[in-house]
């Protein structure tokens, strides 16, 4: 918002724009005044008492992803305008959207997630046990902050929203500028949603404008906060909630450099394979996933050139892509170049931009031994967005380890190992223990682009990978919108079901002790 | 530390304080510098690997317990001596804390705690699902706090430290002043326990100083810090956690009022049983209880007069105490006189302090119309910790629900109902979730001085209660040093035991959807 002339202020229009070609498509709103900030987050928390409702909230997940398939076509034609992800990836990842909607609509039903324990009175214990009954209740208002590289999975209908709901929170989402379009679609279809499920629209808004995203997360009847983006904003936005007079907790996803280790053994059975496989992860969507490998430990040596070969020839060959926007590819073509003029290293493919703006994916190389203490190489242990990676050639296990003590937190770490060492011979399970300490996800003999959406995963890590020690993917999400509460000798006739002796819902708890599921 | 001189450091005495005549008893040792500091912390982590042996810390829990009740007399004299808590106290409180340790050993043996999930890969789905197994491993090097009101229970072998040692991480504690003859004593009680235990004695180092507990939180090696204190120091510990270069979870318990509503009903059916029992949780412990109740909404009128009155006869009955250290009786003082001070205020018991170092609990009163807006009143809405309430006169449910909305967070927060309203006949299934909202822990018809150590207690509640949704209390309290990990496709033989197929340790986990007990 500026203000024109004297004071009166006028409304900055937000456009949606092609990346193809860097023009404006249409202009899809206005950007969020402070007022409307303050009227979206009010609406919001009038409509928790509806959300409480937990059949409203399983009907609320459902029909938000019936609506979405419904709005399906035009959806997808607005994303891929928008970002230029291709409609190769995108119908996959309003699939991934629609099915963790409908996950966590069975989170609910299955009602674990609300983690009752339950302990009768004892008299005959010292000091007598009073009756105490737990369970979780959601914390209120949520903030959403939409990532640039998934218009669904993490943005308006994605997992921060979709966990947030099934919690019970109401949220409002401050869409990515680039994908505005996308994202009042999508916010339109699940107030569409809710409303099919006899709830206010008001438990999702949509909002654009970077001031409005600081005043969501300093408003005080904001209760919680989802993040998906860079470690600079993400940090700014994480150090206000925690300056507010009453802090609140900022699930942030920042930033991950994704190390892979390949072993000597690894290298040795199956270097083209390896390069060939990486050149494929690094690449995937233009690079721009959180996930993407961007550094690699392989041994100098014959295998280890073998693998470098594989993983020039791949990467060289890999189509052209379209970046998110101009700024990301600028950034990405100035972060590559000024990794590469970094003493030692080398760009056996170089990435480049062109005139049809789209980016060449680049591969850069530097001896281990580079790494191994604090310097101007410290750069290529940051992330540079964008298809890149940095392949680090280590001359015995040692050296390697001194890389690897040197890393930041990781969303995902990537172990390539041997087949003696997969059945436990050698360094194997000593290696896992190390990738362990530096992410929240560790793979072996795999890449860590793809990230699937079950119960079990795990899509967080040490900072700066996550500001917090929770996931933004999978069953467990849940867990950061809610805080628990116990009651103490509460009459029975004044319990919620969920903590009633009888077990109305047939919750899985623990009583007394003994878990009934 | 202060330097001599020049530049010579001079290492700071740690006296332990005779709170009942204000008199040193003994030099317990020097204050930490920042060198200690640095040499505790690397110990410490040092202590990691052999700390993340199951056996070995289940057999550490229980012979701390075991050591701590060997050392019993000479820790309960010290204690005694140092807080005047008295001996009609602390023998509950150690029972209450090798209960504690003992309690925590049984959910390290249980290792429901490790919210062990485990999705099996399956190719039939579209992407096809990997292998990918969950469970949480230990943070890493924890600082704990320690309290001044319970030098065992919340201090150096209190639940933050059992329930960090049990999560696998090792602990620095930084003592409290008021009672550093006794932290030394319980600190050398767990390293004994460790050295029985085969683990290194660095699991547990004992530090004091102001200095040194800035100095912790700042540590890099330092992964997450446990606190229970004022709102005033644990803030600014909370702030220096979150400005680190790579931020940390502050577990803080830091202020509470406990409200107490009392019913119309209630009050007309057991006005003088509330006002006694009223006096007696408001005077417990000298009023140095976190939860001790600090504002009570009675109603106007014959049966609230009648509640006031017992209140009043048995308060101004109670045992005068002495406070634990000088500067908290005199900031008690000063507090219920600001507050007696205040239009319309008043005090039928006069807190007053004596010669002998003994305070005299006080009772308050103001009708609920002064705390209907924001103004200078509003001081009421603030912990006094030490021997009083406020005793807030409310006409009308509409009154008392004004006072409600206006209170800050709070661990408990109590409902005093009459014998319809807990069969589920009129207001009270409407006031005990309006209470709910306010506090982590809701009693009806009950005192919240006392807080049980079960699995389903929860001692924490919105800010400033605490600075976190975890509990300080009850077996959930080990989640606060936890992270999460998934393994996506390791092979069978370098998973560790938690994770394998066969569950060689029986934990409880989810597997493909289904809970196995």
């Amino acid at each position: 918002m500026r203000l024109a002339g004297g004071s009166i202020p006028v409304a900055e229009p937000v456009w949606s724009v092609d990346p193809r070609t860097g023009k404006q498509r249409e202009q899809v709103g206005v950007e969020a005044t402070a007022a409307d900030v303050d009227a979206a987050v009010r609406a919001a928390h009038a409509a928790r008492a509806a959300l409480a409702d937990r059949d409203a909230r399983i009907a609320l997940l459902r029909a938000a992803a019936d609506e979405l398939e419904a709005d399906g076509e035009r959806i997808l034609a607005a994303a891929d305008a928008e970002t230029a992800l291709g409609m190769g990836r995108l119908p996959g990842e309003l699939a991934r959207t629609t099915g963790q909607l409908r996950a966590f609509a069975a989170e609910v039903a299955d009602g674990g997630y609300l983690d009752v324990i339950i302990d009768h009175a004892d008299a005959s214990l010292t000091p007598p046990r009073p009756d105490l009954r737990r369970y979780k209740i959601p914390l209120g208002v949520v903030a959403v902050y939409s990532a640039s590289n998934f218009p669904l999975a993490f943005s308006v209908p994605g997992g921060d929203t979709a966990s947030a709901l099934a919690a019970g929170c109401p949220v409002v989402v401050k869409a990515h500028p680039d994908h505005p379009a996308t994202s009042e679609l999508a916010g339109a279809a699940l107030r569409r949603a809710a409303a099919r499920s006899g709830l206010p629209e008001d438990v999702v808004t949509v909002l654009h404008g970077f001031e409005a995203g600081v005043a969501l997360v300093t408003h005080p009847l904001v209760a919680a906060a989802g993040f998906t983006g860079s470690v600079r904003g993400g940090r700014a936005l994480f150090d206000a909630a925690a300056a507010r007079p009453v802090p609140i907790p900022f699930y942030g996803e920042l930033g991950s450099l994704n190390p892979v280790l390949v072993t000597e053994a690894a290298a040795a059975e199956r270097a083209a394979e390896i390069g060939a496989g990486l050149a494929a992860s690094m690449t995937l969507g233009t690079g721009q996933f959180c996930t993407k490998p961007g550094l690699v430990l392989a041994p100098a040596g014959g295998a280890g050139d073998e693998l470098l070969n594989a993983l020039t020839k791949k990467a060289g060959e890999a189509a052209h892509g379209v970046m998110l926007d101009g700024r990301m590819r600028e950034a990405f073509l100035a972060g590559v170049a000024e990794r590469a003029a970094l003493d030692g290293v080398e760009a056996p493919v170089a990435a480049a931009g062109s005139e049809d703006r789209t980016v060449a994916a680049g591969v850069l190389t530097v001896d281990a031994a580079r790494l191994a203490a604090e310097g101007p190489h410290d750069l290529l242990l940051e992330e540079c967005f964008g298809p890149v990676t940095v392949l680090v050639r280590y001359a015995g296990a040692a050296e390697a380890r001194a890389v690897l003590s040197r890393l930041p937190g990781n969303l995902t770490a990537t172990l390539h190992l041997g087949a003696a060492e997969e059945r436990g011979e050698g360094e194997g399970a000593a290696l896992l223990s190390e990738l362990t300490a530096l992410a929240g996800r560790v793979l072996v003999n795999g890449w860590p682009t793809g990230v699937a959406v079950t119960p079990a995963q795990h899509h967080g890590g040490p900072y700066p990978a996550t500001t917090s020690t929770s996931t933004s993917v999978g069953a467990t999400a849940i867990e950061r919108w809610l805080r628990p509460v116990t009651y103490q000798s509460a009459p029975p006739a004044l319990l919620p079901p969920e903590l009633r002796d009888e077990n109305p819902l047939g919750l899985p708890r623990r009583v007394n002790g003994s878990r009934e599921i």
